[in-house]
C-alpha cells in the first residue's frame, strides 16, 4: 500500500489538499492530547503538522528522529502553512538517540563551543541553517556576477612551495620529501593567470593562516573570494568592481533568502556609493573626533570600529574604503604611488576589514626591487618573478573573506558562526 | 590625445568600423613589409590585426609583449575578423623579455614538462587556454544544475583530524601541536551536512591524495565535484542524478564554448541513457570477449578501457556505470546489499573512472559494525559516528574528478594538462 508514492516536501503540501501524500523529515515536536497526537515534521523546505488519531495516537518517537508519514492533506487554520496531514500511517526511518541540547526551541540556547561541538545538531535549528543558506547565496552571486563580466573561474594549488606573503604564518608539511606549505592566499597564482592571457579571473577556495590569533575575527582556514583583473586603469576601477559585486550579492540574498532574512530579522544594507577615505584622513578624523592615535599609516581593530561609526553617522554607509596605505604596511607586490604610499585599499563592513586589494606591480625590475626592499630573497620566488618577464599587463584585484562578510551581514558576533566546521588554534574537530 | 579613450576588445572592433578605438593586448605576430608593418594583437576575446604605416612602420617589439594601439577600425577581407586597425599610435605597455618556446604557432610544440614549467606562457596559446575555459564552464554548469534542484553549496574543512578513507595516503602536518591531515575527500562532512537537515548539498573543492602514483591519470591535488543527497530511495536515483548533471554540463559547454570546441576539434558526446553493468557482468564480458581475467570484483585500468570499448561498440555510449561492487572493495560507509555486494557504482568515461558513488549506511549500529569489519578503530571516528545517533535519513552521493572529466572530454592524454598548476610526486612548482 502506497509503496509507489513519491516523497512530497512540506512546502509542496499546500498545493495537494485532498491528496494522499508521503512526507519524510525530522520530528520537530511531539504533542499527545488524549486520543490524538500531533507531530511536527521538518524537512529542507519547512514544516508540516501531522495529526495522528485512533490507533496512531500516542505514537512514540524521539524528537529529531527521521520519520515518514503518509496521509491526506487537509486545510486548517491551526498552522501557518494552512494545511496539515491526517496521517494514515507513520513509521520511524531512523531514530535519534542523542540530544546534547534541545534544538527545537525558537532560540537555540547553547554556547558557541557546544554548538560547534555538535554542529550537525545545531544546524537543525532553522536560524543556524539560514546562515549557511545565505552564505551559499553570497558565493553563488559572486561567481554569477563575475562570470557575466567575462571573468574565468580558476583553480590554483593550495599545496605550494612558497607562502604568498613570505611570512612565518604558514602550515608546513612534508610533500614527498620536499618542504611544502598550505597557501596563505592564491595571490601569486591569480596574478599569473591574469598574465597568462585569461585577463580576468576569480577563485573561490580555502586559504590557510597559521596565525596564533584567538579572536572572534580570525579563522585558520577560511574561504577567500578572490578577483584579479588585467588592463586596469587604476585602483578606482577595482573599488568600483567590488562595489558592484557586493551590490549584486546583497540583491541576490534579498531575492533568494527572504525567509531566512525574516527569520534572522536582518535588513540587508542598500549599497549605493561606498565612501573612500585615505588612511591619513582616517587618522585625522580619529584624532579630532575620538582623541585616538592610530599606529602610523594603519588601523587597529578599535580604529576600524570608530571610523565605521563615524562614516555610518555622517553618510549612512555601512561600508567604507580605506585607501593609500604606506608601502611598509602592504605586501611587496603592491603598486607604489607617491610619497611612500601605495595604490591599495581595504574595505570595512560594519567596522571589520573584509577585503584587501589594490593595484599590483607589473614590471619585472620594479617588482624585484620591491622584493629586495622588503628584505626578501628573490631566488625563493623565481617562478612568480619570472612571470613578469613574459609581458604582464597593468592589473590588480582584491579578496573578500566569505565568513567575515556573512558574519557581518547577519550580525553574528563571532566569525566561527559563519563556518560550518571552523578551524582555530584549539579546534580541529568535528 | 585620446587619453579618455576606453579600451575596446578585439571582438568588439567588428561593431566599430569607422571609429577610433584603443586596443590593448599581447603581440602575437609582427611582420614588416617595406614601409608597412602588421601587428596581430591578442586579447581575451580574440585577435585583431593592426596596420602600421608611415613613421609607425618598422615598429620594434618582441612578440608576447603587452601593447596598446590606437587607430581607426576599417573593413578588410584580409583577416577572419573582417576588420583591422589603421594605427595612429602604438606603444609597448610592458615588454616580454623571455621566450622559452614559441607560443604563436598553430600547434604548441613543447613537451608536457616544458609546458607546465612555463604555464603562464603556454596558457597564452589559445588551445591551452581553451581547456581552462571549458573546465570553468563544466564547474559552473555543475553548480547551476544542482542549485536549481535545491542543493546547497557547502564548504567543509580540508584540515582534518582523520582521513576519510582511514588509509595511509594522507599528507600529515603539525597543527598548533596536534597532528592534522589534508582531507582526502569531503565524504564525512558532506554526509554530516545532509544529516544536519540541509538534505541536499554539494561541494566544489580541492582534495589531497598522498599516493605515490606517477601515472597519466593521477594528481595529488585535484578538484572534486561532490554531491550528497538525503531521503534517496536507492542507488538508481544517484545514477539518474549524475546522468542529468552530466547532460546539463555538456550542453552548457556546447552552448558557451563553441569557439573553444572548434579550436580543439572536439565533438561533445550526446548523453541519453547511460548503460549499467554489474562488476560481475563486466568480468564475464571481459573473459568471453577479450580473454581477460580481472581481479575479483574489481577492474584494473586495462579492464576499464576494454569494457568501455565494448560498451561503445555495442551501445554507442561513451559512458558506462559499473555497479554492485563487493564489500571488500568499497569504503566502510558503503551500504551493503546482498551476497557480500554493495549499493555502489563507478562511472567510466571513455575508459577512465571519473566517479565513485553509492548509497551510504545511515544507521549507527550497522555503521559501527562495518567500521569494525574493516578493522578500523571507531574511537578515531567519534565525531563522524556520533552523527548517526542524531537521526540520519537514507542518503548517498557521488564525486566527479573535475580534471579527469575535462581531460576525457577534450581527449587530453594526461590529466595534468587539465590542471593549471598540477601537483604530482615530482612537481611542486610553479
Amino acid at each position: 500500500m502506497y509503496t509507489n508514492l513519491k516523497r512530497t516536501l512540506a512546502k509542496e503540501c499546500v498545493k495537494k489538499v485532498g491528496e494522499t501524500v508521503k512526507v519524510q523529515g525530522w520530528v520537530k515536536k511531539v504533542r499527545h492530547l488524549g486520543n490524538i497526537s500531533f507531530l511536527v515534521i521538518r524537512d529542507r523546505t519547512g514544516e508540516i503538522q501531522c495529526v495522528l488519531e485512533g490507533e496512531l495516537a500516542g505514537f512514540i518517537v524521539e524528537t529529531e528522529s527521521v520519520i515518514e508519514a503518509i496521509g491526506e492533506v487537509v486545510s486548517t487554520n491551526q498552522t501557518s502553512l494552512g494545511v496539515e496531514l491526517l496521517s494514515k500511517s507513520v513509521k520511524v526511518m531512523n531514530k535519534n538517540s542523542l540530544l546534547p541540547f534541545e534544538v527545537n526551541k525558537k532560540e537555540l540556547k547553547a554556547g558557541l563551543e557546544n554548538l560547534l561541538n555538535h554542529r550537525v545538531l545545531s544546524l537543525r535549528h532553522e536560524k543556524i541553517a539560514s546562515i549557511f543558506k545565505i552564505k551559499a547565496t553570497l558565493e553563488e552571486a559572486f561567481r554569477e556576477y563575475l562570470t557575466d563580466l567575462g571573468f574565468i573561474r580558476i583553480f590554483t594549488p593550495k599545496i605550494v612551495s612558497q607562502g604568498a606573503e613570505g611570512g612565518a604564518n604558514v602550515f608546513t608539511f612534508n610533500y614527498f620529501g620536499k618542504e611544502a606549505f598550505l597557501a596563505q592566499s592564491p595571490q601569486f597564482y591569480k596574478q599569473m593567470m591574469v598574465a597568462s592571457g585569461l585577463e580576468r579571473v576569480f577563485e573561490i577556495g580555502a586559504v590557510y593562516r597559521a596565525e596564533e590569533h584567538n579572536s572572534s575575527r580570525h579563522l585558520n582556514e577560511y574561504i577567500s573570494l578572490d578577483v584579479e583583473m588585467g588592463f586596469i586603469e587604476g585602483c578606482e576601477e577595482l573599488m568600483e568592481l567590488e562595489t558592484e559585486v557586493l551590490k549584486y550579492m546583497f540583491e541576490k540574498v534579498k531575492e533568494k533568502n527572504e525567509n531566512e532574512l525574516n527569520l534572522l530579522k536582518i535588513e540587508v544594507p542598500i549599497i549605493t556609493e561606498i565612501p573612500k577615505l585615505t588612511v591619513h584622513d582616517v587618522s585625522e578624523i580619529l584624532k579630532k573626533h575620538y582623541k585616538k592615535e592610530m599606529p602610523e599609516g594603519d588601523l587597529n581593530s578599535e580604529g576600524e570600529k570608530l571610523i565605521a561609526k563615524y562614516i555610518k553617522e555622517t553618510t549612512g554607509s555601512e561600508f567604507v574604503f580605506i585607501t593609500e596605505y604606506p608601502k611598509e604596511n602592504r605586501p611587496m607586490y603592491t603598486m607604489p604611488s607617491e610619497n611612500g604610499l601605495t595604490k591599495s585599499f581595504d574595505l570595512l563592513f560594519k567596522g571589520l576589514e573584509i577585503t584587501s586589494g589594490g593595484e599590483r606591480i607589473h614590471e619585472y625590475e620594479m617588482l624585484v626591487a620591491s622584493f629586495r626592499e622588503k628584505g626578501l630573497n628573490e631566488e625563493n620566488f623565481e617562478n612568480y618573478l619570472n612571470t613578469f618577464k613574459y609581458g604582464v599587463p597593468p592589473h590588480g584585484g582584491f579578496a573578500i573573506g566569505l565568513e567575515r562578510l556573512t558574519a557581518r551581514l547577519l550580525g553574528l558576533m563571532n566569525v566561527r558562526e559563519a563556518s560550518a566546521f571552523p578551524r582555530d588554534m584549539n579546534r580541529l574537530t568535528p
